[in-house]
């Protein structure tokens, strides 16, 4: 089962609060998705990850293709059960992790072809060729209840003549990931991907392509592999509005907390970000921002510094999760400069209750048409 | 607040079952004592703590002393505020810690003198010195429930006149602490240590000797640094007919699974051993030994081998606690291969849980007068 209510269309601009129900349970849009690659949100438990507001997150499908593989999640019940999180899950198609592992060198990338991407695993060194369909029938035996098509995530910068090339291979591997769906009849909801890198044509090609097809929902990628703001928020505007209004909206790898008010009113329903797991382990704490120095480090303190070493006050002082009501600044300080494995939880939890929670007010002020109010408290 | 209530003294053994009362708690003896060096027992919440049934940790002086410092705890309300644990906790001396941390050189040892350890931070590089006193006075900065005497614990193997030495010194450092503690007037249960190696006449001097002296409660030390089993129980042996019935004895660094037994027939309160929560980040799971090896292994085995990637059991199928009731051996296995954050967190929880719940079986046959008969069940 998967369906999509649009409960409410802000008036002023293309923000939507929604509904996703899934197999697993509701998702309330907009939402924030998070990260839990090796089906693990980061040093946090299924039942922490629920009291953060967390509704679904990524599992990275290239990752657990390579270990513990596909066959063994399969066989111990499907991802959710893997995990015991009973929530809704998505994967990727496992294509963007090949390509990004192949940057930091932890997989080398062999050749890319028409019908797929060859590559050698990181653990064992053997030859292995990721398809449109090999790709659609890994992320089957995972079980996610979102899944998304192979496609090229098309690298910037980038020219012209390249990104259109690119561009025709995501849409060939789109049909063919359809295709393979189909076949092996599964019941998972599949997301198409729109490329075309920053040029509005390609950009409004994709967008009429992709939505030609029969996806159950439609996501935007390439906009997230070194484009500006300004990029991501003009390929928004491009191509959102070509979107249907019955199909969920997702945006790949975006999720600062200036981009998420764009995002929101440019008409995207969900999107996944890194940041809030990846910067809390490193000690940056999410924050409201008082002043433009916090703006600037996009709404993250350094909890390390010396400067909190005394610090009684809570990672937020407004903020009400289990975490602010428990600890003082000084004691994650602590945790971090003794490498406490504690303290990546803390910060980990934090950071995700905080971007939850502000997600959550979005949701309201959208269905109570004040959207920009709370912007403006935020942003300005 | 502290006091010892006896409840019951078995009578085929010196095995008791007791309580101890602090001003934060009571602590149901034999009890396990967990090791939270820095004030954290390694990545777990204090509700976790309490969860896997630790009635009671460890806190390391040293450690604390040079990260964040004593004044800096004392200032956000001692370390029970600091790390929001409000159940008992003791804090060692320092002592030992200048010694083990030396001898992994991350603490460089300037010189033992009468008065105390002379030693460089391994922060910074200055020169500090450990006395008596002032391990009494840190450790009242911390205000752990109970504290312990600087002493010189003897090293292993070492000559029957070097060992007698090193008694003198922590006899002398016992009368000195004893001195700095009433003068600061502190309000915490100061043990003293028994020393004197594996030599009878000094371990019954030392006995003697620091029962004499006005202490809470009675730590034996040195039998937990190069000492076989055999000659650690001969100690207990020597020394715990020696002491005082209406004190509690605590035994300094021993507690793997055969040793436990021991130790309570030869009427030890309570015991401390980082042995679960080290093993348990190494993937080396407590289970009920069914057979020899898993006995030689001290009652763990390695959850990171390859065998267990698709096994749907739990880590312990005996075991009722959080991890095994949510997760298979085949989810932690690939936490683990993975260096997921969760996997340390999920040994650690179950390793603590399955302690905690041997002392709890522990007791209650104490009561009923059959320690023999659940000795056998899981030793022979």
């Amino acid at each position: 089962m998967f369906k999509f209510k649009l409960i409410h269309q802000d008036k002023k601009t293309a923000a939507r609060r929604g509904e996703i129900q899934t197999n697993h349970g509701m998702i309330e849009t907009p939402a924030f998705v998070a990260v839990g690659t090796a089906a693990s949100v980061k040093s946090l438990t299924p039942e922490e990850i629920s009291q953060t507001g967390t509704q679904i997150f990524f599992v990275n499908t290239l990752h657990l293709h390579l270990r513990p593989g596909e066959k063994i999640i399969k066989k111990l019940g499907g991802i959710h059960q893997f995990m015991n999180w009973q929530g809704p899950i998505i994967s990727d198609s496992g294509g963007f992790q090949v390509f990004s592992l192949a940057r930091e060198e932890k997989v080398k990338l062999v050749r890319i072809t028409g019908d797929g991407v060859e590559f050698r695993s990181p653990w064992d060194g053997k030859k292995d060729f990721l398809t449109p369909k090999k790709s659609i029938a890994i992320q089957k035996d995972l079980g996610a209840d979102i899944i998304l098509c192979l496609d090229d995530c098309t690298p910037y910068p980038v020219s012209y003549q390249q990104a259109k090339i690119s561009l025709e291979r995501t849409h060939y591997w789109a049909e063919k990931s359809l295709e393979a769906y189909k076949k092996l009849k599964s019941r998972q909801a599949l997301y198409g991907i729109i490329q075309g890198s920053v040029f509005k044509d390609l950009r409004i090609a994709s967008a009429k392509f992709i939505t030609s097809l029969p996806f159950a929902g439609i996501a935007i990628g390439g906009v997230s592999v070194g484009e500006s703001k300004e990029e991501m928020r003009k390929v928004l505007n491009w191509v959102v509005p070509l979107l249907p209004k019955e199909k969920p909206r997702h945006l790949l790898g975006v999720g600062e907390i200036d981009d998420i008010f764009a995002l929101i009113k440019a008409g995207v329903d969900t999107f996944d970000c890194v940041m809030p797991t990846r910067l809390g382990r490193m000690g940056h704490i999410l924050i409201k921002a008082q002043n433009s120095k916090l703006k600037a480090q996009n709404f993250t303190y350094d909890i390390t510094k010396a400067k909190f070493a005394a610090d009684r006050k809570p990672l937020d002082p407004d903020c009400d999760c289990y975490v602010c009501k428990n600890f003082s600044r000084a004691y994650v300080n602590h945790l971090f400069r003794g490498r406490e494995l504690l303290a990546y939880r803390l910060a980990t939890y934090h950071n995700l209750y905080f971007i939850n929670r502000l997600l959550k007010k979005i949701r309201q002020a959208i269905k109570e048409e004040n959207l920009e109010k709370i912007e403006k408290e935020w942003l300005d």
